[in-house]
């Protein structure tokens, strides 16, 4: 079964300079991008083709991705440690220099405002590589009544994701064999070519990957050009975030699977939220609250029975019991892999327990679904085998 | 000449439900909407058909143009007013219940942040009808240690606009005489078959208009029809706010003619800082130093020689002086009434003088250029006439 054409699939035109265009924009064109989706106020390209071969060219070999529009938070100064402290509830005292965290930015509710990686880079230099909302502007206001000394700015800083199982073997081409002693989540300082960049591992695909930020945006181009040129011999492609495969991943998207009116228990990310260290920060009054409350809402895994989707859900899809609304499909898709359909949504707690069934409303009619576990897919556990 | 195609007017799909999608959206593709961009992480219709046709239904006639995505942050609580008068230059002193303002906020810095209309709705009640950034987190933000007790959020407020010379006509036939008293940037409370709405005499096209806030987002499609069949009898067309009105009319888009970096003195918007005022506000230290001192750049129009541009610019165009860039082009456009090449252009403050001779440079090749004096066209001054 087809999917009827939505109607936001039609063309979107450049309106003028008040989208932002990104230092790989031309090199994406030149390799293939034919359409785009905007994310802090940027263009961010989301189509080289078929998003399933996309999806096939990350979990076998390697893809390249413009994620320039992950855009840099740079807070610094004497109290930058202390400031940072004060945006999230994940407590940052383990947090070494050279080593990053993914965390929450939550408000004065306890709602989600952004879900970034923190980036320790000195002992007072720190970035937040964003997801989709201006948390600069949050940051700044947060900072003008705190009495603390700290410098707040977007630097000229632009990421790459490189991702895949090759993604190891075409950075040591690149930089030989220092890059092996990058570990997860940790980063380091590199040049190429004499561009300045910082590498971190980590990524949005749960595969091996690398985040690549150009500190010299008149380079781009340039930078895009030599990893292409070096990922040549593995096959490396041009590409895009895979939605399939960080849905399989259980990995969440900004906007779509949560906002500022979830919090994080809701979403399972207890281990993000430390509500007995002494440092203070914003909303731990609210989470306290809704900790000893308890949540009336919670994530979950869906599969979704009947024929394959051909793409993405454009709208939150209402999740039916007995005829009554009991939440929404937040993000769904198809898994070549896994031969399933499958979904992140939010129900109420009293229908989140594994096996429940349920039905959901799409454009295309009534599908009946399951909760289920997540991640969906997991190299250590799951028997689908790779293809 | 034709402008080669840009590779931004590449299709965009679809892609999740990553960007929310209007109330009127369902409406505006129904009566032809073909394309979309994004602000505030909703799509906006920019595309029905003809540009051009379009700013004449305008000006010649109304259009109705979906801007739900002027989102409103919503400040009430007692010390609301003392809030707002933070965030903003302007002396809100005299902005009476019922009143709207055009404001600038402005970081620590005095960069500007947006400039959104403000509503006093009531005398601790107020609207930020907000350009593209999320003001929301910036206000919440500041919020957190203000010591001030408000509430900020963003409420379920979806603003349409009907602009052009007959709105005032459609807008008596749908809500009778009483509309007649609704004064220039004054607002009022009213219902249509018992749609809850507030309603301003304001907008983005220089033109008579209004803008009509719908407060239950559920209704979005009925306002629609209604105001389209009370319009129906006076040729009212859907449509999008118009780039070439606006741009004759020397308003602003945020982030294409200023961000940030950009103050409010650089845009000859002295009339919206009152740095005299006792309140304080946020950037007021750094204003009055930026006045001290003079500014390095400023906005000035531009008249661009050569073959009508057939489309706005999508970069920002250098400007040259015997070869040194002395600016930028931020917004461009070919106007179908005055038969002109107009633009927006920052550039610096020694090359402002009204005649001076440039050059700029575009991906279709050079032209030369001339400041001249803003709005380009002004029904009250200009020898234009109206077709």
């Amino acid at each position: 079964m087809k999917n009827p054409p939505t109607s936001n699939q039609s063309k979107a035109f450049g309106f003028g300079t008040q989208i932002r265009k990104s230092p790989y924009f031309d090199a994406t064109v030149r390799w293939g991008a034919a359409g785009f989706s905007v994310y802090n106020h940027m263009y961010i390209p989301r189509d080289f083709g078929d998003p399933e071969q996309n999806f096939w060219n990350l979990v076998n070999g390697a893809t390249l991705s413009d994620v320039a529009v992950e855009r840099q938070v740079e807070i610094t100064g004497p109290d930058a440690a202390t400031f940072v402290q004060m945006l999230t509830p994940r407590n940052l005292s383990t947090c070494a220099v050279g080593q990053c965290k993914y965390v929450l930015i939550t408000n004065a509710d306890g709602g989600i405002l952004n879900d970034p990686i923190l980036l320790r880079l000195a002992e007072d230099h720190f970035w937040l590589s964003l997801a989709d909302s201006d948390i600069l502007l949050w940051a700044q206001g947060v900072a003008v009544n705190s009495g603390l000394d700290v410098t707040i700015c977007e630097p000229d800083v632009s990421p790459l994701q490189l991702q895949g199982p090759k993604s190891g073997e075409i950075m040591q081409r690149l930089f030989g064999d220092q890059i092996n002693d990058l570990r997860y989540y940790w980063l380091g300082e590199f040049e190429l070519d004499g561009i300045p960049l910082i590498i971190s591992r980590t990524g949005w695909s749960s595969e091996l990957g690398y985040e690549i930020y150009l500190r010299d945006g008149a380079r781009g181009d340039e930078l895009w050009e030599l990893i292409m040129a070096a990922g040549q011999p593995f096959g490396l492609q041009p590409g895009h975030t895979s939605a399939i495969r960080r849905i399989e991943g259980g990995m969440l998207s900004y906007h779509a699977d949560m906002d500022r009116h979830t919090n994080p228990f809701e979403l399972g990310l207890d281990r993000l939220v430390d509500l007995e260290m002494e440092a203070d920060f914003i909303g731990k009054a609210a989470l306290k609250k809704i900790a000893d409350q308890g949540i009336s809402r919670k994530q979950v895994g869906l599969e979704i029975d009947g024929d394959a989707l051909t793409a993405a859900n454009n709208e939150f899809w209402p999740i039916l019991i007995a005829e009554k609304q009991v939440g929404q499909v937040t993000s769904a898709i198809y898994s070549p892999r896994l031969k399933l359909n499958i979904a992140l949504a939010m129900v109420m707690v009293e229908h989140s327990a594994l096996g429940t069934d349920a039905e959901i409303v799409t454009p295309f009619g009534r599908r009946s679904v399951r909760v289920v576990d997540r991640p969906f897919y997991d190299p250590k556990k799951s028997l689908a085998s790779k293809v």
